[in-house]
């Protein structure tokens, strides 16, 4: 892989920590295997527990056996809902809707959900117990298809409970026996209008799958309590979520609960909002001892997945290639519980016109429940799934008007200044930056060999952009020592991203000392400050903020202090400052910085003033040749292109890029879920298949455009998704291009391939 | 025992959280064995030390043998000083003085002093290793008296090296080849002319034995070493202190060290500065794995004794027995190593003369080395030795005048607004109020009945007091949830003493919530910000003010976020504030709260306009029966009055009192660290025995004056100490007045009332 080319822009300040590609804090912690995992935690009389789960996609739980548990030499307890009403009487948890039971009550909605808990102090004994329950099942009739929920008499839920938690999602509060858990609208214009006077209409359909996210340290979660409180150490991105959702659960002040997050091994928005924790809080409570749940690979399968989606996508485009009007409806399939998705729904809606710049634009975007597995949030939070759809449908309708692809995007490209669906006018969004710089890096105007014989060659672009989490928060602390040694407290979790790192740099270049003498204290709910959470690409600009802003106040407050002991906060040396006031090695000085972005919420149309604090860029192109005679085809170079603004450490951003990219290769090509009767029927990493190095393709070349975010913490912005946007279409195109097969749904596997190429050739499947 | 009596001034304002008997936040936990010690805690291949130690006082070190240690199977490694050097070129430690070696170079100063560590897991197999090992020493001349080593040519260490830490600790620097580490000195007024022209001089020398403090918890380090960080679990009385001197000996940044410590077992100053720490950290890194080092009870013995010390106190008196000069010389036994000895010798030496109000003041207090384990401090830091001096000799006086104790002490008290000897303005300081508090609890104006036949009643009253230690540092953060509950962040150590408790009631009161929503986090130095250490009954004050501070700062934070919102922090409830700030249950107010209180370093003189920012009077009579057939004595009344200004905590007060009171029993009655040539022969409780439930006197009462310390947080001060000061001299003075025998040796036994006797009689010791 090239290396990053971050540049600072040239026209700034120099900086003397932001923009080093310093070693990664934690590097030496990972590298000898000393990093703290909670897969790691035993604490004295910790109890194992074991979920049992259900076998049904949807039924009604007649009564539930779990003598034969109970009896089992070594079992501790058993858990039923019944139990866990005792301490909490209405046990339904969610970040966007309260659906969700610590443990089935009532009814089953999907095949894996959890229905009775065991716990043992060996976790063998635990597992066998759970095994032995029987449930009795009454049957239900099950809706999977995101499509079929709309109109399905199969209602997963027959009434909405919203959490009221996020305060620009519009509940359909009113709302009974429907599948639909939310709907966003969005207009602008009279796209009605601008269709019917098109000189031409493309419409098109795309479909993505079920996948799951596959962080490499599986859910587990550590359940201590503590007289009066409950301590809880978790492998999760939110923990000041999981603080507050607990203490809401239990009735107990913020104050009793203490959330802990070690390393964690891999997020991707799976250890998001709340999952396994409340089951495991409310068993140690109800046990009085220490409590593990630890999920295996297979279990998480059922436990939250990534949303399959359909989008229709309909253009009006004039003669000489000027889209007018957009059309896109989106069905989310949200499984058998709410999770993020209603807000997937919405905060991914308003961009699902792509970055163009289109007058008339209709949007509806629906967040369905099925008997699936509950869906949630998933790097890049629903565009790389949009992406994939308008990507496609924008070079389709280039192939169909005979326009050069990149001409097409050129033409309808959203450049700054301009609005956006919502109205939002753009502002340091790198789109057209990053386009040319692709164009440049694919040498895309030059001939291009398409090959010959069996063995034909193309090559496809891509171009996608998201809006920023918003409105959040995010608090952090910087404490100076007497000795001028740093400390900063944030709840941002480093789960592989290099965050710590980051904010090391952060504080270090706001304070101006040396970034080696600053640590970064983990998130620890009893310590570090409040923060959203470790999501959608936002600490570095969100936490990045809120560290610089403490870092300046612990600065301001240094400076006071010389002066008020009659030196020069700017020759003299930190520790003299602090002897001269505190007459030893004494004293700290510590700054609080508080975050959140200036945000207007939308209106019923959609339409706001400002939809997100920055905006995130991303593109690929890809170059590929494909086998005409089987369909095999192999990637020989992909290019991603990402507006990073300003980078903080270029060689973590690197990682970042080719992370995000690989991770969407996998969905691209190989990864599915796939069901039988709601029973996902290949959920082990020996049936599921994700990338390995052997499919990182020869040629991949990293970059990150040169940026500036002028509201940017030292000009810096997110970029753990913008890898992801581009891939899927930019490959699908390439394929396009070198066989003229196009492929609308994901995977794209040499099948579909195959497929194609025979029906283009009029031909039956085989000979 | 009596409630305590804590009334509240009744022109101050009302509160709602100060000065309420809450129940101790901890108490849940420790009842259920919930609580966290040191002790408890085992790491992943965590190994244990065993110390081997010096047999001799005094030697040089001609060959240490570890073979038979490091072939013992188990073994994972023996260290001798020459180890250690590796890492630590200079592996000197010390608050004072950089004099005390991790492990011994060259040559041994005590008995039981560090000379090798043997690491193993199993800690049998250290131990057993430990005795295994053989040391070749050369033995050099030793001295073990406080007078002798003035002079004497056996000189414990050649050099002295003063750690430079505290600002007005005059050291010696100049001095070599002497065992007097530091020497106070204060002159006020002629004293030498007033004893020419008084009417009375009275000279008297009193002895105090050298004592242990003895808490539940012996002493206890486990280091933990991280890649690039050190974290440190133990079992002491200041975290900073320990962060501060392992990051100078290791030549890292602070931040670079992590120091924790969970609930203490007791400290009573015997886990203050540094103690263990430097070798289990040491040890650690070289070994590369985690290390526990925990002291048996016996090897307490030779880890931190408290000065036995010799007091020479001389008076002049006019014939109404005003007392016009006085003039005290102390000598401290400090043991081999200075630990904080000058520290005591410097602060309680200005309060040498007593709270009474003397013109003419000349003291001399010398910090001297000798060949016993070293000296530290000990619940009231020097000034329970000087009251039983100053107040056994006030008695003498008053008798020998025929003047009653009472109407002696009333002329001669030092009240508010009066100069005490370092010149100091009496402020706030309860003395007069205290004494005619005792005097009615004690109906001391009405007859006493001394008894008759062989058993006589006696009845003795003393009263003492105390500066806080100055100048030190608190700093606090408060933490205010957007569901209105409250974490305070303060390094001050839970020991027992109930501060834990109170600060969450300064957090509470200040902050107008209620005091059970409130959170106090243990130190961590990662987490809690600088305090200087838990000591000298200065929590409640420094850290009370600092807490007050950070939670004033937050309140003021809130209140600017209400305003910015459009509502009334008066009337809004917390989490609307936020709510309507952050959209959803989001966010954090941190205040934090910096407090150093003003000072003024004495002059040569040892005047000073302010010596202390606030004092603690404590005062104790007692009632006595002896049988002078025997000498027997038992206390049957036990009355302790002190000045803790407003009572945070009353009902945590009163078991300050009594806990203060039945230490300073046991010091009186039984407690002493018997030598032979420097080796202790009574290293166990079985032979050391410290007061238990059968030796609480029959009557006790303990109270809290009303009073008010105006620079106090809400009124309050420091309560830890006080109920110490009076207790010896008051039973000494009770047994004179008893049997006309006055003991001027501690501690006070039977046999040395019937020695008195048997002198009194002109009787020699058998018939």
């Amino acid at each position: 892989m090239a290396n990053i080319q971050g540049k600072t822009n040239a026209g700034q300040a120099s900086f003397s920590s932001i923009g080093r590609s310093i070693p990664r804090v934690e590097a030496r912690a990972k590298v000898t295997g000393r990093a703290e995992y909670v897969h790691n935690l035993r604490l004295p009389g910790m109890l194992y527990g074991k979920v049992h789960r259900s076998t049904l996609a949807h039924g009604r739980i007649r009564s539930i056996d779990t003598s034969a548990a109970r009896a089992m030499p070594g079992v501790y307890a058993v858990y039923t809902a019944a139990d866990i009403m005792k301490l909490v009487p209405d046990p339904h948890y969610g970040p966007a809707f309260h659906d969700q039971p610590v443990l089935a009550i009532d009814k089953v909605r999907h095949v894996g959900e959890p229905v009775a808990l065991v716990l043992a102090a060996d976790i063998h004994v635990a597992e066998a117990a759970a095994q032995s329950i029987i449930v009795d099942y009454e049957e239900l009739p099950a809706v999977f298809d995101e499509i079929e929920a709309m109109t399905s008499k199969a209602v997963v839920h027959e009434v909405l409970k919203p959490a009221g938690t996020f305060p620009d999602l519009k509940h359909l509060k009113d709302k009974r026996d429907t599948n639909i858990a939310l709907d966003f609208r969005l207009r602008r214009g009279d796209a009605q209008k601008a269709f019917a006077e098109a000189d031409h209409v493309f419409e098109h359909t795309f479909r993505t799958q079920q996948v799951l996210h596959v962080p490499l340290e599986p859910f587990v979660t550590v359940a201590d309590p503590q007289p009066n409180r409950l301590d809880i150490h978790t492998a999760s991105q939110s923990p000041s979520f999981v603080r507050i959702e607990i203490a809401r659960l239990l009735g107990w002040p913020e104050s009793r609960v203490r959330v802990r997050v070690p390393y964690l091994g891999g997020g991707f928005g799976a250890k998001l909002y709340i999952k396994i924790e409340a089951l495991t809080a409310i068993a140690a409570l109800l046990a009085g001892r220490p409590v593990k749940i630890a999920l295996t690979m297979e279990e998480q399968f059922y436990q939250i997945t990534k949303h399959a989606a359909t989008l229709r996508i309909k253009s009006a485009v004039t003669r000489d290639g000027k889209i007018t009007a957009r059309e896109c409806e989106v069905w989310w399939n949200g499984g058998a519980y709410a999770d993020i998705g209603p807000r997937v729904t919405q905060k991914s809606g308003f961009t699902a016109p792509g970055p163009y710049d289109i007058d008339h634009v209709a949007i509806d975007s629906y967040a369905l429940y099925t008997n699936l597995p509950a869906a949630g949030a998933l790097r890049g939070f629903g565009i790389p799934q949009l992406v994939w759809g308008y990507e496609s449908h924008t070079d389709m309708i280039a192939r169909a008007l005979n326009i050069d692809p990149l001409a097409f995007r050129r033409k309808n490209i959203l450049k700054n200044g301009r609005p956006q669906a919502t109205g939002t006018i753009m502002q340091d969004a790198g789109i057209e930056k990053v386009l040319e710089r692709l164009a440049e890096r694919m040498q895309w105007e030059k001939p291009f060999d398409h090959g010959q014989g069996s063995i034909r060659r193309g090559r496809g672009m891509a171009i996608g952009f998201k809006a920023s989490i918003s409105p959040t928060t995010s608090v952090a602390i910087v404490n100076i020592s007497a000795d001028g040694s740093v400390m900063v407290y944030c709840g941002t979790v480093d789960m592989g991203q290099g965050s710590d790192t980051a904010m090391a740099q952060f504080a270090a270049e706001a304070l101006g000392v040396p970034v080696e003498t600053v640590t970064v204290v983990h998130p620890d709910t009893d310590v570090t400050p409040y923060d959203m959470a470790t999501l959608g690409s936002r600490s570095t600009y969100h936490m990045g903020h809120a560290v610089k802003l403490a870092a300046e106040d612990a600065r301001d407050k240094l400076m006071q202090l010389a002066q008020e002991v009659g030196l020069s906060a700017e020759t003299a040396p930190i520790p003299d400052i602090f002897r001269k006031k505190y007459g030893m090695q004494a004293g700290n000085v510590v700054g609080v910085g508080s975050y959140i972005p200036t945000y207007a919420s939308p209106d019923a149309q959609g339409q706001t003033t400002n939809a997100t604090p920055f905006w995130m860029i991303g593109a690929t192109g890809a170059e590929v040749e494909v086998d005409t005679e089987t369909g095999e085809f192999k990637i020989t170079r992909l290019v991603n292109l990402v507006d990073v603004g300003r980078p903080v450490n270029p060689a973590i951003v690197e990682t970042q890029i080719s992370g995000a990219t690989l991770m969407q290769l996998g969905f691209t090509l190989y990864e599915r879920m796939d069901f039988d009767a709601g029973q996902c029927t290949n959920a082990s990493l020996a049936d599921y298949k994700i990338p390995g190095i052997r499919d990182v393709p020869a040629v991949m070349e990293n970059e990150a455009v040169d940026m500036v975010q002028q509201s940017g913490p030292f000009g810096a912005k997110g970029v753990g998704e913008s890898g992801t946007f581009g891939v899927s279409p930019a490959i699908a195109s390439a394929i396009d291009d070198a066989v003229g097969v196009r492929l609308t749904g994901l995977p794209l596997t040499a099948e579909a391939v195959y497929r194609g190429l025979r029906a283009n050739a009029g031909k039956p499947l085989e000979d």
